[in-house]
């Protein structure tokens, strides 16, 4: 399989090319690093990026970007990166990439526990995270020519801890690999419409 | 307590009027009928009606706004309704309306069946019902002073069946006087967090 891999330069993102990148060909993107760059919250960075990239047999977003800070702190504004980055990014992947994709292509997307397990400062990726998994649900079954699209949803990565432990106490972290695994679930598994939750 | 109810005029709000108008003071407020005016997708319009409710025990919004397309024919300019009325409308109603909530008062949103159960044409309900369940989940968690925020997720309605059926098949509708039990419950009830499903 072709498989394109945004965010591949982060930590979920370089666990999922080594997971994959033995048996498929792996295409790295990133905002600012890998073969191709994309910004996913800018729609025109996107079609630049199918324009580059050509047809592919697999998706998969490990990036996207959302605010945290105190609920009596947050106003309107404050949702609004999380709505044009993590949320509309992925969902627009899916609308412009869709034309690029083969037939039985799929998408697979990020989100993430905090709408599962809410955490402080996390309201607006409680809201982004599932409004990825409600989406998902539904395009599922309207994707036409065998295209599948997925979520998966992992707690906090074992990489992670040093810097976001103050923030998950009694959290059980996962590893990248772990997650990584959820994603060669979704690429090369049949399923779809479904939210793969990793922890 | 005083009670605000947006969308008091619909299907969902007359039922709540119905429920609650003989036990507590309902201030009725709709786009263009009613007590009292709002457009919930323009915060400008929030403020303003606050302005005019003055401190409150409990605000109900039975509003906002969608589009159904199908996917196929769907970009992401259908989406940005669901994401300023619906979903960032209620949203704003609990981030300015907080500033006006008298201690341990509750706010209730509305969200919707189409996340769990998607639909043709439901892909932009399906993201922001999910959204507005997750948000209420992680904002319920850092909400001050004993406020409380619930959601109300109901199947379709019976009252609308005219007109949804075909988008609908095989759903039992319930009655809009049970989905305003589930608004009783969390108005008078002492939970937060919470998504009440109807059907």
């Amino acid at each position: 399989m072709k498989i394109l891999l945004i965010g591949a330069n982060g930590t979920v993102g370089s666990a999922i090319d080594r997971e994959l990148s033995a048996r498929h060909e792996v295409v790295r993107i990133g905002r600012n690093s890998g073969d191709l760059h994309v910004d996913i919250s800018d729609s025109a960075s996107i079609r630049s990026l199918f324009e580059q990239t050509g047809r592919f047999d697999a998706l998969i977003c490990a990036a996207g970007n959302v605010k945290f800070v105190p609920l009596n702190e947050m106003n309107e504004s404050d949702f609004a990166l999380g709505l044009q980055d993590k949320l509309m990014g992925q969902v627009n992947l899916l609308l412009i990439g869709r034309e690029y994709a083969n037939d039985g292509a799929s998408f697979t997307f990020t989100s993430g526990i905090i709408n599962r397990e809410p955490i402080r400062t996390g309201s607006s990726a409680a809201l982004v995270n599932a409004a990825i998994d409600g989406f998902v649900r539904a395009a599922a079954i309207e994707l036409p020519r065998g295209l599948r699209v997925n979520s998966v949803s992992p707690t906090v990565l074992k990489e992670a801890m040093d810097k976001y432990a103050p923030y998950f106490r009694g959290f059980k972290p996962v590893a990248a690999a772990d997650v990584a695994l959820a994603f060669a679930k979704s690429v090369e598994g049949l399923q779809t419409g479904q939210t793969y939750q990793v922890g």
